[in-house]
């Protein structure tokens, strides 16, 4: 009998404190079995995790005692700075070992980013077909569904029936390790439709694969954005989808825990980028971190000198009044969060393709009367604190009255910038938040200053 | 020949304009049959976006003409809001008739939140079995993998062989739509392994099912969060995984297209509540959004507020000197930004488990020195443009050390004020922002008019 290791997934953290401590004693003796020994039970997933939690020296060590028995899964979870530095240390003889029984999918993740001779190096060391396969799916676009897809896949003619498929399965010798679709091809390799296994199962030795198929085939072609794939998947809940060449031939095919990792990517990216913070990792060292987070804080001293020019034209005003120069950070902080909500919203509806052509109108609409609406309320709020606080109606009133233009202006701001990004294709995550930050920030200082020399001067 | 359609998926936009306003046409003529005929090619997640986008009053007529034929996908595609409208617009029979082929875990997913008398009236049409099934899974915690789990499986007696198992599947009836696993159980139903479809193809009818076992199983308990699941799902590829009850008895299976569903809403949900934005949607009205969104910005306001209390206390500063007023709001703001930056990589590196306890130190020690850093160029830079702009030397040295301070500060709050939420099971994504904000505006101002104060004056 087969050994199933049965585990309960309530035990989440397989690297615990113990481990990482025993891992230590084993490099510091240099007693190679018992680091293989220690990893061996663990997921390479959480080998890979360990490697990036544990400091640049030890995870060096550890590399170096581990050697030539590193995991190519292992290699492939790791992040990309991480396995970069990884696959530097280790020797070309090593690495090759290290990479020899991947799919060609994670093969090519794996060296698409390596310099040209590094690559040319690791090729050399594949045999004949896999190094072909590995070839031609670099030459596909960078994030393609050609370099997403896996090459390793069930093709079958589609006159056969289920019969002729499983003696042909069970005759195999290199069936995928993972697959869940049959492909069906006529003779020059065309896509005719998909079997899933559980179908295939479920019917009668004679019965032909193409009364069996798939009612909705979806296919995507090899230069195919990634992100369009990941969408496709989430959006029709496909579990596989063939992808075809430009000649219309069966070229390989993509898998849903492919698809639910650039998933996965898209969202995490979209995130960071709303932050203004680049593609960058935990393991990264201060300097790479400092210079890669230095552009978006550039530009964001461009917007608020900008800010403070416009605070410069009033200057007079404060001297006369010094309480505008309390209250007006309130007016500009609260345009800021604000337009924040909007943009944020409009950006993950982008997308996710919830806002549309269709519907734009509709939501610009809504976002500016929701701007509108918290506006008034919130002029309330602060004109009843610059009321109190300073005791004077009228401050007051400027306040609310700035606080309105601001916030509306804001939502406004919120939902035009990242629809007007997304037509002239650019990435609203990206580029979205200092513009929302200069138009909220600037239209309340001037709103506030503005409104206080007319009315109180 | 059953029918295949194939599709090109790059053809990704099925809503047309055209599509829209024929649909308004056959709406306006009360033209069922055309209506039903246009939405027949299309498939029920891009009808239940189509139903998301138009606005509410066709919307409303479209589910009226639609009637009885409302297809129960649709129904489950939609998000909540509008998912409860059409539940609430159709007859108890018409729904009844909807919900009719959904898979169970479908089903509660869509009654979950109904009323109880709603909930009742729609259990009672369902039949015994199922209805047995769905109540089962309603006593399982929200968000617990009971309610994510599918109860339709293909449970086997372990001791079976490949045979065995084909000629069963061939006599069932009603085989799930989509299984890619085999459960394999002793007779006390207590969970013995899992097999792959793809395995058993290629596998001798005399193959005892107990050799082709899946390596490594991983189960599910019914009470684990759905949080979990989709972690497990992603960090270990799997496709599905068993899920078993108190008893150590499979109660049913989760597949990873329901995990990746899960997992997209969490990335979502905390990019929309790092922007302080509940879980809302496109679809709802101007009320709802602006009360969803109050909470945050009324938060919001009483930071400000404390903010402004600190440029309170400097206000004889600012009046004998303005341009403080003017270059204040540049140090608060470089505050937040560089906060928000280090806030955001904490916040996902928490979610994604890339941030635990044995690098926790390495990572608040880095991005301290991020911080000081990035601090320390910006304060040159700064310090020049006090310089110039004001053409004295001492406002710009105050301007570059309070700079320094504030984005140091900013750094460290922003990573430890994650860590100490998680810590203490808050989502760091709902409250970090607004702690943060504080930190940077009550230290930017401090820093900068209480050096100013000190030095100048």
């Amino acid at each position: 009998m087969a050994q199933t290791n049965k585990r309960d997934v309530n035990l989440l953290d397989p690297i615990t404190s113990t481990l990482v401590s025993d891992l230590r004693q084993a490099i510091d003796d240099q007693d190679r079995d018992r680091l293989i020994q220690l990893l061996e039970p663990i997921h390479q997933a959480d080998i890979a995790d360990l490697l990036e939690q544990i400091d640049p020296g030890l995870r060096h060590s550890a590399i170096e005692l581990w050697g030539q028995d590193v995991d190519g899964e292992v290699l492939s979870e790791l992040v990309e700075p991480v396995q970069a530095e990884v696959m530097a240390q280790l020797e070309p003889r090593q690495l090759a070992a290290t990479l020899q029984n991947l799919e060609s999918d994670d093969l090519v993740d794996l060296i698409e980013d390596l310099d040209a001779d590094v690559r040319e190096a690791i090729l050399n060391t594949l045999d004949e077909a896999n190094r072909a396969a590995v070839e031609q799916s670099l030459r596909y676009p960078k994030n393609s569904a050609g370099r997403l897809m896996q090459r390793e896949i069930v093709m079958l003619p589609a006159h056969w029936n289920v019969g002729e498929a499983i003696d042909h399965m069970r005759d195999s010798k290199d069936l995928p390790e993972d697959f869940y679709h049959l492909i069906l091809t006529d003779p020059k390799a065309q896509l005719k439709g998909m079997v899933a296994l559980g179908r295939l199962m479920a019917s009668n030795r004679m019965t032909q694969l193409t009364e069996i198929t798939d009612d909705d085939c979806r296919f995507v072609r090899v230069t195919e954005s990634q992100q369009n794939v990941a969408y496709t998947f989430n959006q029709y809940h496909l579990i596989s989808a063939p992808v075809v060449d430009d000649h219309d031939r069966v070229a390989g095919m993509i898998t849903i825990d492919d698809a639910m990792a650039v998933l996965d990517e898209e969202a995490e990216e979209d995130i960071l980028r709303l932050a203004g913070v680049g593609d960058e990792s935990l393991s990264e060292r201060v300097s790479e971190v400092a210079v890669q987070r230095f552009p978006w804080l550039i530009v964001n001293l461009a917007t608020a000198v900008l800010a403070s020019m416009v605070i410069d034209q009033f200057s007079q005003t404060i001297e006369t009044l010094v309480a505008l120069a309390v209250l007006m950070p309130i007016v500009a902080s609260m345009g800021g969060n604000a337009g924040t909500q909007s943009l944020t919203v409009a950006v993950r509806a982008l997308a996710t393709r919830d806002l549309t052509r269709s519907n734009a109108f509709r939501v610009i609409r809504r976002e500016t009367f929701v701007g509108l609406f918290n506006g008034v309320v919130f002029a309330t709020i602060s004109g009843i604190i610059g009321l109190i606080w300073f005791d004077t109606l009228i401050l007051g009133f400027v306040m609310g009255l700035a606080m309105i233009i601001t916030m509306t202006a804001a939502a406004i701001a919120g939902i035009l910038i990242p629809i007007t990004f997304h037509r002239i294709r650019i990435d609203p995550a990206l580029a979205s938040g200092v513009f929302l930050t200069t138009v909220t920030d600037c239209i309340g200082f001037l709103a506030f200053l503005g409104l206080a020399t007319m009315i109180l001067l």
